[in-house]
């Protein structure tokens, strides 16, 4: 490994961990805090408790949702009022108003992309007025990501860069005293392991959690378990030991006491003249709401939330009303009573429940998925707004680059400048209303606008690193091609010729298909050392030729492997030439299934090279077995696409309850699965580079399954919709697999993207579940990866994914993913919109490919990491029309970085 | 006139001025300021414009009714937030804030009940705080009474004693610089003319008023006449003179510049790197409307309101906004602009006017009635809730018999709390949304509420200030009975003997006819000496002994005169007698329409005093003819009960505009007018003290015409409802007199009940009226009198009314007032609910009084001036259980005060 690789790497995990403290934690069990910042601020400015009483930490807080029903925007500037009453700015400038009236009054605040907007539009003396109220622990930063994230289908990846950009600027700007402790994830709708592992790892003491299984919390309140030490990882041991707690309820005041302007609660009317007077109800009401909640958790030490989303817009109700709640509360004291009221935070509250010293439950596996009633789970996100979850993938992969190219050219300011706003839009993409596919239609507009920008910035920065590693003369002008997915290129497919860059930001040498659209012709690639690279050019796919809003003069694809260089680049010269010309040059045979001179009647069609072989039923094309020609595994394997009906109702209550953006439910009153039989149309197209065979299911689905001839995995590249809904009935579109394997009922999923969960069908391991969706319940996130195993055979069938996607095995043998979806109603829970997206007036089309690893258990882990990794941070590709050879020969130079 | 007297008068006349300024105007048509405050708040702390620039004044403003869907209570505290999220106390919280932040920013504040409420909750440091912002011009009180009273249903007794409390409050607290300057009457539905004499003395150097007429509006924007001086009085002359402003847009922001937290629009998005930066169209559209506004208003000098009902709850959301927009709209300056805009208040634009030195219009009539549309006359409020229309009345006229007693019998502070009760609770009454009907039900009944403990209160002080005035050894217990008005006292209807006392405010003798509930019996009365006073036991008419919720045992009523002197009292005894005693005793008879014996076959039943005669028709009871026996006088005269069918629409425009509790809009569609035949049944009543007629139109309707033997006017006391509405249909009841009067198309209506104004059917005298609501744009509100004159017999015929209703004079020689109404659907004004009051089950049922009077022209205003301020303030009665001969003579030595 060179000089420039180690700083590379150097940098890449600096900005990971910068702010946290990967203190190694000692043998414990118990709530154990981490490197305390000095005094002043931090835990020595935390309220006490009165002995022998029972002490409740008030948090008065505020969810700002990152984007929901507003953009970012319109939340920070409250407009848009017609949606939504709710401004930002409005809640931290009246927060801070209202913190400086009083100094018992506490405040915590969470998600730093709105702080740090704030922050920027203030004066010196607010500036000073803010450093004092954090100084002093009256105001406390808490979790400190750029956004709230998911959990359940973010990327591991994208979750630390969230928080290190967070936490960047609030330790840039506080330091040590800005610091937050403690993790706050209040509202994402389930919660990962890999999240705790994380925040152990940023050196935060504990977590706090609102949304779990009801029947998991239910199990908890009645055993005083809401309240654990979570084992965050498999590996790492207790450095990923994290303290986390269950809130009482979600992060909502309790009933009647959300004393929020816009909640239109009863205040405290304390002016005994008024018929409206209601102390004494107040606080009796308030008095049982403590005492049920003691009965809930282990100690004297209580936590209530006072705030909801978008509270404090005049934090002085708030704080006026909670004021006389303490004081009349309080009061009672005098009277006999035990229950003792004061402002306080969750690190705070953390640090007494680290001095009751007691001995805590352990947890190791997660909380997912988040079921908030019979019928209601919220397993539909794992799949909603597929198009924008894997655009955030492609985002947050090329930040990475982006940030890579960056360090390691060690361009200007201004550059910076451009990374941030790819990391600010990879950071709001995060947001548990915004990858998660539950935001309104607008506002997921405005997430990809956001991203395509920071994209644009970030290629800028890409060019820029770029000249300056390779040491031309002068710049290269670089262009991109964002709609390869689609084979889309202005470069290629008007090729005269071009010099083309592969970044590759993984740290070995990665060999990669590209894979690029060009018109009907002869071509030829040359690589380093002026050699001739091999090619293939092969039809396009038909589906592909009239997917809607492709403009695009490409009938073809032009394949070639290149081979590149660890965290550093390849130059390729691609030019057409003519077809008199065919050195080094195969076209790729479309063999229709009339042809039969290709195959014999009644044999199979086989797809293979020397690690893999597929075979597929001749009559309809459909795969019928996969062998492992290296281990000799083979399984019979059938894949076909079928669909869930999503449930419709009012929402009145639970059995009314429909399938949305947050929510699957299939309707099973029919069996729930509705299979969508191919009409048996394909073609199988071979060629030097690859085999595949095209599957047209039926006008709306088609899959390419593609066997490159270096692959040990096989692509299904699926594109499925626009899902038809003449019918007027929602659909949640399933590709699913049906093996031979003895896989009892055990099936993994990834834990965003990292490690891995065992999970086991109609069962959860710390509480009795009673099934009431026998589907939904069974899906969990899908965010890289999912296998089945045959202990017998020792074998596994590992299927990775190129974003996340909800995944079941409902069946021995079996595992299904959810693709897409398009329903026709609201599933009630916020976003009052039905998911139904639509592009160029139809529902809209998506594509995607599941990777399938077939392989022996034990080598199953080495092969699907690589390939996941190889899959995720794929090479970036820079189009330059520069065609003088001298420039071209000067690129060359450079193929690697060293 | 006595020594004590002059004191009363003196008290009494003090609180109506005290706080007032009663400069003498000089000769002027020009904007005057009255009696400046010394520098440092007031004029001279206002901001200057900029020379030869459009100086807009922004007026930061709130407007807080005092109650109208909640209660005055819930206002305050902010309270059923499910209904309007509308919190004072938050309001006034955050302006002060707001107004801390920037030494630039102005507020102004109405209504004192409020502010006195808040006021009283604060500590040191806040009334610190307020008192500079006060000084220092930043928080000025404008207007200032404890509500912002009703102009077209309010007594002028009542509105002064609205600004007496409110100022006395102001003036006791913040001296001189807390004096509002300028009237501030932005909300109520049309504006009388004697609310500008008010105005005027009690020093207001001008008012600005939000509702008028749409035509008249028009008319004034197009000729620049939007501001005048207004000449309050007939008779005061130039010290009635009122500078008067019509405000551009009512009270509100122009559209789309509310930047209320809870109003949802556009804020100012100045980051110029959004998506959503808005500056630009922001400050154009502004700009235009600066404009626009030009055109109307006759100086460089222009007003905006910024604000409207209860906003600022956030203060700093408006602020903030308002902010930024004068940065970049005065930013333009430098490229041009001649628009300046900064914070003002009405008295600093006052100033600003005043020292344009130009030339007023003048203007003498008044701004009734209000029409915001071509079919939304608010003329229907004039009779709303006729109920508490006349509760209004009897507590306005009990506080100042209360306050007369409190002052003359020098009681301590205890009782000055007790009168302050009612004070407040008339005040309150007062409000445009309170005294006018147009409040939820729920609101009328607090409203109710408090009148009622407000008398409760006053009647504690009245008991005691009799007992010492009266100089007993032994306080004695006195009993008042607040239900005369359905014959209901639980001391006379189960009478042994008690003592009364009766209270005369009015400074001169007074002859009061006493009537009490009683059992059928034979009932002895003495006065003052012993000496025996004529009695007449009368059947009550059987309409009342089934009246709603009437829980009586009596069966008859006691009548006896009682000569009361002037701001004194008298005490009688009455007692129960055997029927073996009828000393002076004289039954009513009732004569049954069967009865030939009592008047000849088709005869008329004649009815008549000295003065007075009335004939009615023998067949039917229906009134003929009216004769003043003095002067010989005599006019053909019907009378008949109606109504008009309430329009109902679903108010999406205006032909579709509904009636309802602001609005009258008869259904004309089948003709107006709907008659209410009588079926005929009447009784005659005949006794040494009165003769009545008693007619039993329908089952819901009917009257008794009264002549007392000494009386020189005609009582017509009516009984309505409860209004059938088993046909859904939604009616107006109306009593109209229709005479032989050539009367031409003239009328004269009281204004706030001091004087009179001129009325021209279908007419207006300021502005070219397009009839389009026949009945509803010729109705006006009568406080206390309507009448018409026949110029060529010399005579007028006057009618007063015992409390606020609509009238009009719709024919030649005709006069109707609105009695009652009750409408099925909204008007959709705000009050969100029907006008459609019930009680125990059922419609409510209506009873009062239409006191006649037939005279000559000349003769007819002292004769009804008297009559109606004998009517308003009517004696006082106090009962007592005392039996004992001994007290009741003790009492009976100060039988008026000397």
């Amino acid at each position: 490994m060179n000089k420039c690789l180690l700083i590379a790497l150097w940098i890449f995990l600096l900005q990971y961990f910068h702010v946290g403290n990967c203190v190694v934690a000692a043998q414990w069990r118990k709530v154990k805090r981490r490197g305390d910042p000095p005094a002043m601020c931090g835990y020595d400015s935390c309220p006490s408790g009165k002995p022998g009483m029972v002490n409740v930490h008030i948090i008065a807080h505020t969810h700002n949702d990152v984007g929901w029903l507003k953009t970012v925007d319109q939340y920070y500037y409250g407009s848009r009022g017609n949606i939504q009453i709710a401004g930002v700015q409005y809640i931290l400038d009246s927060v801070v108003d209202a913190l400086m009236e009083d100094e018992s009054r506490r405040f915590i605040y969470v998600e730093t992309a709105f702080f740090w907007r704030w922050w920027l539009q203030q004066d010196d003396q607010m500036h000073h007025t803010v450093h004092r109220l954090v100084k002093e622990g009256r105001l406390e930063f808490i979790s400190g990501g750029w956004s709230m994230n998911d959990e359940a289908v973010t990327h591991y990846s994208s979750i630390i860069d969230n928080f290190a950009w967070g936490l960047r600027k609030l330790n840039d700007t506080f330091g040590l005293c800005g610091r937050p402790k403690v993790g706050w994830q209040i509202d994402p709708f389930g919660h990962s392991r890999e999240q705790a592992a994380i925040f152990a790892m940023l050196g935060f003491d504990g977590a706090f959690l609102g949304r779990i299984d009801q029947q998991d919390k239910d199990t908890r309140a009645a055993e005083k378990t809401m309240e654990m030490v979570w084992e965050g990882s498999d590996s790492l041991g207790q450095a990923a030991d994290l303290f986390t707690g269950i809130l009482p309820n979600v992060y909502w005041p309790p009933a009647t006491f959300c004393f929020d302007l816009l909640c239109g609660e009863q205040p405290i009317m304390d002016d005994p003249r008024l018929s409206d007077y209601n102390v004494d109800e107040r606080v009796d009401t308030f008095i049982q709401v403590v005492q049920n909640q003691t009965k809930m958790y282990a100690t004297n030490n209580l936590v209530i939330t006072m705030g909801n989303d978008f509270n404090y817009q005049q934090a002085n109700v708030w704080f006026k009303n909670m004021d006389k709640l303490f004081k009349y509360v309080n009061a009672r004291q005098a009277n006999g009573s035990n229950i003792n009221l004061f402002y306080s935070t969750p690190s705070c509250y953390l640090k007494a429940l680290n001095q009751a010293n007691v001995s805590w439950p352990v947890k190791n596996d997660d909380f997912l998925p988040y079921a908030s009633g019979a019928h209601t789970y919220w397993t539909g996100f794992f799949s909603s707004r597929p198009a924008f979850k894997r655009m955030e993938r492609e985002a947050s992969s090329f930040l990475a680059q982006c940030k890579q190219i960056d360090a390691l050219a060690g361009l200007g300011p201004q550059d910076q400048h451009e990374v941030a706003q790819l990391r600010e839009a990879v950071g709001v993409a995060q947001h548990h209303d915004a990858i998660t596919g539950t935001e309104r239609q607008h506002v997921a507009d405005d997430y990809a606008r956001q991203l395509a920008e920071g994209i644009g910035e970030c290629q800028d920065v890409v060019a820029d690193g770029i000249n300056k590693l390779s040491k031309v003369s002068s710049p290269i002008q670089y262009q991109f091609c964002d709609l390869l997915n689609i084979s889309q290129c202005h470069v290629t497919e008007n090729l005269g010729q071009t010099t083309i860059v592969l970044w590759n930001s993984l740290s070995r040498t990665v060999n990669h298909y590209v894979r690029l659209p060009v018109k009907d012709g002869d071509y030829s690639v040359t690589g380093a050392g002026n050699s001739d690279v091999p090619v293939q050019i092969t039809p396009l796919p038909k589906e592909l030729l009239t997917i809607p809003g492709r403009i695009s003069a490409a009938t073809h694809e032009l394949t070639f492997r290149a081979k590149l260089p660890p965290v550093g680049f390849a130059t390729y010269l691609i030019k057409k030439v003519s077809k008199s010309r065919p050195k080094k040059y195969n076209r790729g045979r479309v063999l229709q299934r009339t042809a039969r001179s290709d195959y014999l009647q009644n044999e199979d069609v086989v797809v293979q090279n020397e690690f893999l072989s597929l075979a597929f039923d001749q009559a309809t094309g459909a795969l019928k077995s996969l062998t492992n020609l290296e281990s000799k595994d083979s399984i019979a394997i059938s894949q076909s696409f079928g669909y869930y009906i999503g449930s419709v109702g009012d929402n009145s209550k639970e059995e009314l309850r429909a399938a949305g953006a947050y929510i699957s439910r299939p309707n099973c009153s029919d069996g729930c699965w509705k299979e969508l039989k191919s009409n048996g149309s394909y073609e199988v197209v071979k060629g030097a580079l690859g085999q595949e065979v095209r599957q047209y299911i039926n006008p709306w689905i088609s899959q390419v399954i593609r066997l490159h001839t270096t692959s040990k995995h096989v692509n299904f590249e699926w594109q499925v919709g626009p899902i038809p809904i003449g019918d007027d009935v929602g659909k949640e579109i399933i590709s699913r697999f049906s093996t031979s394997m003895k896989t009892g009922e055990e099936f993994w999923t990834d834990s965003n993207g990292r490690q891995n969960i065992r999970r086991v069908r109609n069962f959860r391991s710390t509480f009795k579940i009673n099934i009431t969706e026998p589907v939904a319940s069974n899906y969990y996130p899908v965010v890289d990866r999912l296998f089945v195993r045959d202990n017998g055979q020792k074998t596994q069938l590992t299927i990775l994914t190129d974003r996340a996607q909800g995944g079941a095995s409902l069946n021995e043998g079996q595992v299904e993913l959810m693709v897409h979806r398009r329903l026709l109603v609201d599933d009630w829970l916020g976003v009052s919109e039905p998911l139904n997206e639509v592009g160029l007036g139809q529902g809209l089309v998506i594509r995607g490919t599941h990777r399938l690893i077939l392989a022996k258990i034990d080598k199953s882990a080495a092969r699907y990491r690589a390939l996941s990794q190889a899959s995720y941070w794929h090479p970036t590709i820079l189009f330059t029309a520069v065609t003088t050879q001298e420039s071209r020969l000067e690129a060359l130079k450079q193929s690697s970085v060293s």
